[in-house]
């Protein structure tokens, strides 16, 4: 009988440990477990190609007259769906002011934004096969992965999914997530999205275990945590949202402590809310100042950040064979980064609190490094991004972990970043101003709440876990 | 030397624990000390009346016409100070879908609202004396206290205040807060404010410790933990701001446990987030529906829920010796309360999920019950606010803890709620929808982090930290 169920039906009231004391060494024991019980790992590519060959998924660019279901509304121009439902494009505007108590320096800018005021489900299933438990990851196309098909999360499913408006076939196991077994969850909390594309959009990132069969469809697989940390080195595999969920993952801490105590970096942080204003305020898409309105994109005047573009979809086995949709498309490749260094023995990373227009409060904890390189080409040195120079310019002795991900297929075309930890043993304890130092431990145990760590730190925590679950089995 | 110190300048770079391991101890102490090294609890309530007397204040109400520094905005018809700055009164237009998934029964309606969008101050200094933490509380006149002055944090101070626009004396020991030392924070967040009167007002709720000499200003007195829970039984004295700091004092947990585990609590705290869609913005004072605008006031066209008014202050000893503001008007007193029970031998309180129209995120915790009964006098039974007949009715001999306590002064006036503990042994474990049993304890940690206590639930935390403590000590 698993360690995670309650007191049976009719038992006298009975308090419980506030934390499940199992549960860490649970997952410890997973990450550990090179091998799982169901696909070998170095049998996943080949299984990816298999449900790629299989699903015969064709993606097309389109102009936007060609968007069967999507239309730009009169009066504001914005991109909707004919439903009123998935996601709108509109126009956003921020002010944002970032000096000593909001009475800085200011940017203001206006771009196009995605909409979608709902919440989605990330779920990933656990479940223990002799002893360990296993994840069950799903082989799905997005539109705008290169590769079509990655490893995501069980269920991924918008609330349009699962009240049907998708009119395609049901959400699989989605049941264990809507309404999922409270003796049984082990991650369950709300995290943003990209604040730069998206407005105040969070998904429900969680994990849910059941002792129950489970009939895995054909799109299945089961991996263990010590599998999962292995792929997450390889590049375009583990889509964003599985990397999101798995960066809520609690890990035990095994570390002594950490330069700042919790207190110290939560007021920190609390500092960097304080002294940052920011007014953000979705306008009408037609009247975004600075961006140009072709029939084949929305792009920015100096060609600069991101394209508003459209596909047209075909394949014989998704929820729906045929569609049209937009996508956002990034001008170029993206770099996230985080400086890595050892204090007193025991790993921290540099964080940096980043204002972004989207999202819901202010800032939030990001990578040192998070940018599109092209986007600041055009700047002097001493205005390009702090540490993105120490980051390109990184001897490869120094890379800690790298690879390249693709952030949501479902949204975004080709948004793929370089995701790397940079050893800077030399660098000042004193961080400059809006950045701080941190243990992956004290990171983690932020993914608990949401809008602390932004959806780029997640996939790099996720990274970074996965990187110390393999020097440990010494890979 | 204080254990909070940090290492020495130009000492090696060393990690500590993530959590200061004398501090729960050093809380404890506090607060089971009756008697401090300075003012007599005895004597609070006499030292306040000096200070009253020695104020001279007078608080009258004026028509809006006699506001000085504030006038209704052409178009919009909203309140403004002529200086852009403090805050404005505007329209709130909020859709409210509450169903499984945002898509059950809604609520929509419109009220005016106060927008201040910056985040202030509310720090109280620490010091130990005698080897007791000591906390230094400000007699405070705020205008829309009905005595006037109360007991407040050491600073409160909004953006305003500490740029200057204020234009009044410097706000005193404000230094410690706005640079606060990080080796001597004990406290520092970002908590909401009331989401039925505000729009996304939040504050920054810090306790900061010093070792220095501390010059005590007239107005200022020391006391500790155990002196404060013994004023928190008394009516409007410790005012709305000092409440919501000393929710936060990290106390120990010395329960062994709850009924449902943190991850449990906190995922359903994440379902009842996701599944309620709040849909909130500020439109035009003047085009708010349902509310009439007079000469003296802006009140509810059947006389429910609130007033806008105005006053006229003039004082001896404040900043700004006289001044004129607006303030909003509760129609009649409040009711809050948690239900308590032991659970197996711990004691438990009955939380609500509860939206509020300018809540930044859909939901917070909030008591079981909240409300102003004179709002719904005019409702059938069934339609009343849950739990609300049960407090009302509750025996004498039920009733754990009690006092009035006066909302935030400096914008509300004479808001008075009465803020109850009743003993609900008999009560179901099974919670209704939108309801959970948590522990003091669990509502405690989640004090670190903003968002998860609304101000009414976290000065009933405080006050039932202040019953904990006082039962300890057998008064």
């Amino acid at each position: 009988m698993s360690s995670c169920l309650g007191p049976p039906p009719g038992s006298p009231a009975a308090v419980r440990p506030r934390e499940d004391p199992r549960l860490a060494d649970r997952i410890a024991v997973s990450a550990a477990a090179g091998r799982g019980a169901w696909l070998r790992t170095e049998d996943v590519r080949a299984w990816l190609a298999e449900r790629r060959a299989a699903g015969d998924f064709h993606v097309a660019r389109i102009p936007f007259a060609e968007l069967d279901e999507w239309r730009f509304e009169e009066g504001t121009g914005n991109l909707v769906h004919r439903s009123g439902r998935f996601f709108t494009v509109e126009g956003l505007h921020v002010v944002e002011h970032d000096g000593p108590y909001g009475d800085g320096p200011y940017r203001e800018w206006q771009q196009p934004v995605i909409r979608q005021p709902e919440v989605g489900i990330l779920g990933i299933l656990a479940k223990e096969f002799d002893g360990v438990l296993h994840f069950l990851m799903q082989a799905k196309m997005e539109p705008g992965n290169r590769n079509l098909l990655q490893l995501s999360p069980t269920v991924q499913a918008t609330r349009s999914n699962y009240t049907r408006a998708h009119r395609g076939t049901d959400v699989r196991l989605l049941d264990h997530f809507v309404r999922p077994d409270p003796d049984r969850v082990i991650v369950d909390v709300l995290q943003s999205e990209q604040g730069s594309w998206f407005f105040h959009k969070c998904n429900r990132n969680m994990i849910v275990e059941t002792a129950g069969e489970v009939t895995v469809p054909t799109d299945f697989r089961w991996l263990t945590l010590g599998q999962i940390a292995e792929l997450l080195h390889e590049d375009d595999l583990i889509n964003m949202n599985a990397r999101s969920v798995l960066s809520c993952v609690p890990y035990p801490d095994g570390t002594r402590g950490a330069l700042h105590s919790d207190t110290q970096l939560l007021s920190w942080f609390t500092g960097e809310r304080s002294r940052h204003d920011v007014l953000a305020r979705c306008v009408p898409l037609a009247a975004v100042r600075g961006w140009k309105h072709g029939v084949e994109a929305i792009e920015h005047e100096h060609g600069r950040y991101f394209r508003v573009v459209a596909v047209s979809v075909r394949g014989s086995s998704r929820e729906r064979v045929s569609w049209t949709q937009p996508l956002i498309e990034p001008v170029g490749p993206g770099v996230v980064a985080f400086l890595v260094r050892e204090i007193d023995g025991v790993p921290h990373v540099l964080v940096n609190a980043r204002a972004e227009g989207g999202f819901l409060d202010t800032v939030e904890l990001a990578p040192t490094v998070q940018c599109t390189p092209g986007n600041h080409a055009h700047l002097p040195v001493a205005d390009r991004p702090p540490f993105l120079d120490t980051v390109l310019g990184a001897d490869p002795s120094r890379i800690r972990y790298q690879a390249v991900h693709s952030e949501e297929g479902g949204r975004f075309l080709h948004a793929r970043s370089r995701y790397l930890a940079v050893d800077a043993a030399e660098a000042p304890l004193e961080a400059p101003p809006g950045f701080i130092w941190a243990t992956p431990a004290q990171l983690r145990a932020l993914t608990r709440h949401g809008h602390y760590l932004n959806v780029e730190a997640r996939t790099l925590l996720a990274c970074l876990n996965a990187a110390a679950t393999r020097s440990r089995e010494g890979v």
